[in-house]
């Protein structure tokens, strides 16, 4: 449970006249009101009204002015979603949960803070960054048919890179009742029609692979042709994945996930040659640890969190401009990190393994910092089972 | 000339308590003043005083007090980011063009709503999206070393990975003075040392490659070795790439920089299989047409910009769940766009070049869109040119 939403004053745009701008209007709030109550009243019918309905689930109005400000400012991000997507027959709610504690038994909601979507009979929690750019993002994908047909290489190539995602792909002929509901779960599922893309996959017909994020190695799900539950299941079993990527949408359900309390969290920025390095070899330890239930690696882009880079620098002490790996204790984000010489001298995955066991074996732990395991980059063999090498790489510069 | 920023209410932060989230609160505004006016009084002292200024640019102050509202909300998104770079020794001022015009003149601001950033005695502007997350990543990837060595093959893999910005990568053995300054200039330049690195990018030393944003193939900057000067002028000339990507932190900057007032805009949302295929198929088109000087595609991806989504679709009157590409007015945004049949049946990339040379020939044009241009599904092998291609490709279901 967090409630930090209620806190954080997300990005509004207000009237705009971009005088020759034409084509970059950013949504400006008009004022009118479109988000509602929801109580014992309205909300079946409200529900039955939209394709979608979408409710924040909310403490009771606090007396303090302060918070009332910024609950109203909460209210308006919600407001500015429910105008940009008026279109889109989706319903906009607040739930008060003392006052209407009875509906939000009914709808079963728990966690004061989240927004929760009602879609076909599903119900979806939102458990991100409460900014309009991030719950508007969300709605829409929610809007978007979660089957997608891969019917050439390039799209297979698409699929291949959307390396971030769980990721499901069966090979089906023709429609399957039971996949496509499968699907309407908020998880991503595709799906190959083609026999030489099939081939490519090693799919059977009927057969669904299953991807965690980062890995190249798919697990089939056994038992083909797999019930929706089956599937349901399997996916919520291995939902937790070796390495995830900490991102806005879900970055209060990732956190709250933690393991007895704790985070290893990496940092490494994609965009940068030694933080691109840093990932690959990060991806190296997961592909070779994906059996292992106690591990499970935050990676952390600084770049896709401006706002919070300098806030993890102090309170980390740690510099962001170089890649970086530690462990977080979740609770007073008290913290120890690994000693990486220089971006030149990255840890190897044997070290960074070695280093990974020592956390998970309380050898390093945040309650004494002395006991930082450092990194003697000896063996600094970034590129050992590195396959694709198309030209050879020089240590010479780790020592 | 733009003047959103005045009405641009950006992602701010209230004061935060996230119970049990230690580790992901967010800034929040202390309500202390960072940001001073700067005048003919104090403006040399304040560009001794710190290594990065950063001046807000704008009109007086407005008598109507909705714009004075406003302006006060995009002094918050500088006073936010000014707190959140406190550590940073960066210098936050407001210049108001006509009470300092002198001022504004001395320092060569140009254009009211911008933001200009004063580091190494050069002068950076930031045009983009006046958002305290926009603007605290633009000022914080200025402050990282511009000049990134390159040496093993996963660093090089990342510089490959980066195509969508202007990329220089020299070749060069110790220190290059002039290379470094020339690389303080607000483009990247990349630095190979490692000489197998260098065969493999078929770079001799002391020779400089010039990559536009998406092109496998680097131009070899003439008459290596190449001084500061030459470097900076043949990049000026370079500058305008033929596929461009809106980005939030030059988006305005890009939207100004129109082809005769229009801008030929193609929407792909890169993690959809559909939109990755028409993306690729853009990028060969843009290779193709590489040295068409009338030819910059300007590609959004509706994930980067949720709040405009809507407003495009109203605007544009286009569905951007899927794949679209039409010319834009940029000063009324009216607007046509190519017939493109179904998701399963993208334009072949000569469909889109003979579509395109309709444009620039003027016979497909926002004044008339009754003269759409259909787009025959008949010859629709996006495989063609398409190397590393695997499997095999089904063109079946596009009849």
């Amino acid at each position: 449970m967090h409630f930090l939403w209620l806190f954080y004053l997300p990005s509004l745009a207000l009237e705009s006249h971009a005088a020759g701008e034409g084509g970059l209007e950013f949504p400006t709030f008009d004022g009118k009101d479109r988000v509602q109550e929801i109580n014992k009243k309205n909300y079946k019918q409200e529900l039955r009204r939209h394709e979608m309905l979408c409710v924040l689930y909310h403490e009771t109005l606090p007396q303090d002015k302060g918070l009332q400000k910024q609950f109203h400012m909460t209210e308006m991000v919600l407001e500015l979603a429910a105008q940009v997507l008026e279109d889109r027959d989706i319903g906009f709610g607040l739930l008060d949960s003392r006052k209407n504690a009875k509906v939000a038994k009914k709808l079963g909601l728990e966690e004061e803070g989240s927004i929760y979507i009602f879609k076909d009979e599903r119900v979806i929690e939102f458990d991100g960054e409460l900014s309009a750019d991030t719950l508007v993002e969300f709605l829409l994908d929610l809007l978007e048919d979660p089957v997608e047909l891969i019917s050439n290489s390039r799209e297979q190539r698409a699929f291949e890179k959307m390396d971030e995602d769980i990721r499901l792909i069966g090979y089906f002929k023709g429609e399957e009742s039971e996949r496509e509901s499968a699907a309407s779960q908020p998880f991503i599922q595709l799906h190959a029609d083609k026999i030489k893309v099939a081939k490519h996959l090693t799919l059977k017909m009927n057969e669904i692979d299953f991807y965690e994020p980062f890995m190249e190695e798919p697990v089939t799900i056994p038992g083909k042709p797999n019930s929706e539950q089956e599937i349901v299941e399997f996916v919520s079993k291995h939902r937790r994945p070796t390495l995830r990527k900490l991102r806005s949408e879900d970055m209060f359900e990732t956190w709250e996930d933690d393991m007895d309390g704790i985070h290893i969290v990496a940092f490494a920025e994609e965009e940068d040659p030694d933080g691109y390095e840093f990932l690959e070899i990060l991806k190296e330890v997961a592909r070779d640890n994906t059996n292992n239930p106690d591990l499970s690696i935050v990676w952390i882009d600084p770049d896709d969190f401006p706002l919070l880079t300098t806030y993890w620098e102090k309170t980390f002490k740690v510099d962001l401009f170089r890649p970086q790996i530690g462990v977080v204790n979740v609770t007073d984000a008290d913290s120890v990190w690994m000693n990486i010489a220089s971006d030149e001298a990255l840890p190897s995955a044997e070290a960074l393994e070695d280093w990974i066991e020592d956390v998970l074996s309380g050898k390093v732990n945040t309650e004494d910092d002395d006991d930082d395991v450092g990194y003697s980059d000896e063996d600094g063999e970034e590129e050992e089972d590195d396959d694709e090498d198309d030209v050879d790489d020089d240590d010479g510069d780790h020592d």
